[in-house]
Formats: structure tokens, sequence, C-alpha cells
């Protein structure tokens, strides 16, 4: 049995970690499978998915800053649309994140959270979720 | 239902992004999954896999040559076979892929394109998919 | 069929790749599964996991001085623990990594090991494994 789904995501700055926890848990819940795996999904070239401390937001921060600072903004880029530094990122990001399901619910570490990594916002985006129990 | 397959890319430069899209779309439908989910590995340890903007090639120059700018091809390496930079770019992009599949097709964003990552070209090179409808 | 699984980590230093083929291999001929997919996931904020070469441990400590050069131990971080860099480290190279299962053996590349990537130990680290034939 596999679920697909899709959840909203509204960014609200150009560059920002979002945290999905919710609305995974929320849609592994819907789905009604107890033990399986959540693939995420990202369907955009200038955002990614990651998994790393929620906790304190700072940590967030710092990955943004650390980013920001190995692919400026600005950086003599081919690509015309003035996002190229958008799309290195999500490249080295990478597109989608896998998450274990145990009891209905996201297995993650103590200090894990969830993130979609807007790298061109604001914007409305989306994330596509597959859940299976096989 | 899941199939295993391997599908053949050869590379021209030392340094590329390889568009797989048609290989992985063939494959997808071969194998008559119309609604699962492909996982696309490469079993090179000098090359890796993305999702990103396949539309202007200017992003896959852009992503390239920041790359290595970030990880020089002289940068007083180790490993001897004068490729380190190739292994690191490789660990940075990672090994493998997951794309949904959707109606017997590929489910990717509008402006999405899965790239083979070249960094230690030109080679024939592979990649393994692996297809399955749970 | 799917197995859930944990594998045991001891880290020796701060920043350490551990090689983890022979732990993944055991989990997999103990699943009994012959054809599948092996996912690895990395319940930690200050660890990782890539798929790199194992053959030269000069690629490894390669992978490992680059990564401390693009993100530093001291680097002006906001995070207050002093290992803001291992978590920006374990955002780039990523919390899971995909393997196939063929014969009842994961099936690698060449020159591929499964790499444990440390960056704040030495720890009493773990990995868990989802193991399926589907």
């Amino acid at each position: 049995m596999a679920h697909l789904t899709e959840i909203a995501i509204e960014s609200r700055q150009r560059i920002e970690l979002v945290k999905l926890n919710e609305q995974v848990a929320r849609a592994i819940a819907q789905s009604g499978v107890k033990d399986g795996v959540c693939h995420i999904f990202v369907p955009h070239t200038t955002a990614g998915v990651i998994i790393n401390e929620g906790a304190d937001p700072d940590v967030a921060k710092d990955i943004l800053a650390r980013l920001g600072h190995l692919v400026p903004h600005q950086g003599g880029y081919s690509h015309a649309s003035g996002n190229a530094d958008s799309h290195i990122k999500a490249a080295l990001v990478g597109s989608s994140a896998t998450v274990f399901i145990k009891g209905g619910a996201p297995l993650l570490g103590t200090w894990q959270s969830i993130f979609f990594c807007e790298f061109d916002g604001p914007r409305r985006r989306k994330a596509w979720l597959r859940i299976a129990d096989t």
C-alpha cells in the first residue's frame, strides 16, 4: 500500500529553512501506514530538503549563512535569471529525503527536524510525499 | 513488483552534467510500473546524480563552475590518482536520487531534469535503476 | 517483507569516515532479503552518510580535509554548542543513503564503500537500516 500526497509550503524570505515535521507526521497519520518508509521529494529546482537540528534555530541560521558564503548570490554566474546561486545550493543539499515510519509516525533522531530549504523565495512551494508500508 | 536495470552513459568531457530523463523514462515505461518509485544509483566514486534545472544549460554550467571553485582540481590532495577533486564532488552531490512514478512516467517538477554528474570523464559509465510499484 | 534494524558505530576522532560495509552486508544477510533495497538513515544531526571510494584511505582523508576547508570549525557561527560546523557538514552530505540488494548482498560499484560521516566525535553513534524486498 503506497500513498502519494502533496503538502503546501509557504516561504517568507528569499533564503529560509521551513520545518516540515508536523505536515509530514500528519500525512503519515492520514495514510494509515504504521510501519514503512516516507520519501519526501521537492519538485523545484531552487529549493531542496535536509534533515538537521530543529531545536536551536541558530543551527538553521548557520547552515544558511555558510551556504551563502560558499555560493554567493552574486557570483558572476551565466544563468540570466539572477538565481544561479539558488540552483547550486539546491544541487548541493538535494531534492529528496528519506524517513522511516514506525508506529504510524516518522522515526527521527532526538534532535532531527525535516526542513524544506527555500533558496529563492518568498514563494508558494510544494513537496511530494510517498508513504509506503512495504 | 520491482525491476533492477542498468543504463549506459557516455560522458564527453572531464566535468559534465549528462541529462538522463529520456533513459529513465524509457526504463520506467519498459518496466510496466504505473505508480511507484524509481531509485537511481551511480556505482562510481567520481560521479554522482542530481536533479536540477534542465531548460537553461547555463544552470548546469554554473553548478559545475561553482563546484570547481569550491573543490579545485589541484588542491594539494593526498590521493595519488590526480582525481581527488572528483571524489570530493561526488561525495557532495551524492550517489543516488529518488523519483516518483505516476501514470507510467517519472513525476518531476516543471523545470526538473535528472543529471548524471561526471566529475572525472570522459568515460563510459553506468547507472542502476530500481523501479518498484510498492 | 521489510526489516528495520539498528547498527552501532563507535567513532574515535572528532572528524572521521567509518566504513559500514561489513555491518550493512551482515544486516542484509540476516534479513533474508535476496533482492531489494536498503535505506541507511543516520538519526544524528552532526553526522551523515556517503558512498565513496574505500580502497585508498587517502580519499576519505581528502574528503574530510576539503569539507573542513569549506566549513571551518571556527567560523563565527551563531550556534552556541561549538559544533555548528558539524551540523553544516551533515546538511551537505545528507542523512541517508540508498543501496540496492542483489543475491542477498549489497550491490555496490567496484570501488564503493558506505561511510558513516562523523563530524563531531568521538562518540557512540548508530544508523538505522530498512531492508525491503519490494
